[in-house]
């Protein structure tokens, strides 16, 4: 399943990808992503790393024009959101409980092919550290926190592959949690992204991107 | 400074790379990551994306072997934290000040070369939406979250150049602020990144990867 070896892609062309990339403010509402290119996408959010590799989080992919519309006006009016040819609404979990844990014990026996029984440290473990909550967690901040990995990465590999993405933030959760029907259940809404491809319209994907100087952001010790 | 096109890299090399890194277990004390590769990874961090371009964290990059020895009793004595090349420490602000958006537009009008006046009204949409908080954030919280996008963004960046990474949330945290002289200020440690290259006696790098099937975590809509 896993290549043994990694064909490294060099780090020149990894930095120009994101350099180019920018929070896109203007898409080409006529440039859809292709199938294939989606599927990459997706596979890119399955893939995501998270903790215990438990993925307490799912996600939304929207490109209906009539329920993008429905989300814009509780996105803060941004056009991203009609506009782009994708978006991906991230849900991270509102609990940890015993049943999910022993759901992804079930799926880990099935891949690896591995007694349940053999893996019950394992299982114990996850549910002390995360449904008895020995370690302290707020879990709805933890579960967002992984949902942000899979949000870094996403947009990493679109950057990659020269698709065009919105980080978006500026939402009202509640909002978007009754129009996608969450209300209730065990996810909440925490950001979305838009994708897609900039229009020539965009000024600001001329302009020179912003970063605190290295020496501000980081220290070696 | 940005390329005005991207050279997009396979669908295939991305999605070998994610399929080829795993959460190291094991690394080889012996093998260190060179001065280039590394320069590139915090390249990585410094171009992540952030919430209003803000980039509320900073990151302590541990390659000391005292300070490691330290820090491993405090990680749940994991061994990756003595044996990987390099630690990233993610640390995330506590607050969010007039004066820390304050200096953000001064670093904007410097390299956009525009007037700070004209960056008024951005100026005054961050104070206060997160200094005067009238959108309600949880600001520790989406600091932290923003700072996921980072520590995602490095061990992508890490993958594709064949560059082997454990992301640990298992630390405490009051102790880390304590051993990285953290107390009292402005920033907080909230995860650690270990990176360099897996022993070859690490049986976890032959296993399966362990993921929900897409269906279980992705909606269209």
């Amino acid at each position: 399943m896993s290549p043994a070896t990694q064909t490294s892609v060099p780090t020149e062309t990894l930095l120009d990808a994101l350099h180019w990339r920018y929070a896109t403010k203007v898409f080409d509402p006529a440039r859809a992503i292709s199938v294939t290119d989606w599927q990459a996408l997706e596979d890119s959010l399955v893939l995501t790393p998270s903790s215990y590799g438990l993925q307490p989080y799912k996600f939304i992919v929207v490109t209906d024009p009539v329920l993008k519309a429905q989300l814009r006006p509780v996105s803060w009016g941004q056009s991203q959101i009609t506009d782009a040819s994708h978006l991906v609404v991230f849900l991270a979990r509102n609990t940890m409980t015993e049943a999910y844990v022993d759901g992804y014990i079930d799926r880990v026996a099935e891949v690896r092919g591995v007694a349940k029984g053999d893996l019950a440290g394992y299982r114990d473990l996850m549910v002390g550290n995360l449904v008895e909550n020995r370690v302290g967690l707020n879990i709805p901040e933890w579960t967002a926190r992984q949902a942000y990995l899979a949000f870094g990465q996403l947009m990493q590999t679109a950057a990659l592959m020269g698709i065009d993405a919105c980080p978006i933030e500026g939402l009202d959760p509640k909002a978007y949690d009754q129009i996608l029907g969450l209300e209730g259940g065990d996810y909440r809404a925490v950001a979305v992204c838009a994708l897609g491809y900039r229009s020539d319209a965009d000024k600001y994907a001329a302009l020179p991107k912003v970063r605190q100087r290295a020496e501000a952001l980081i220290e070696r010790r």
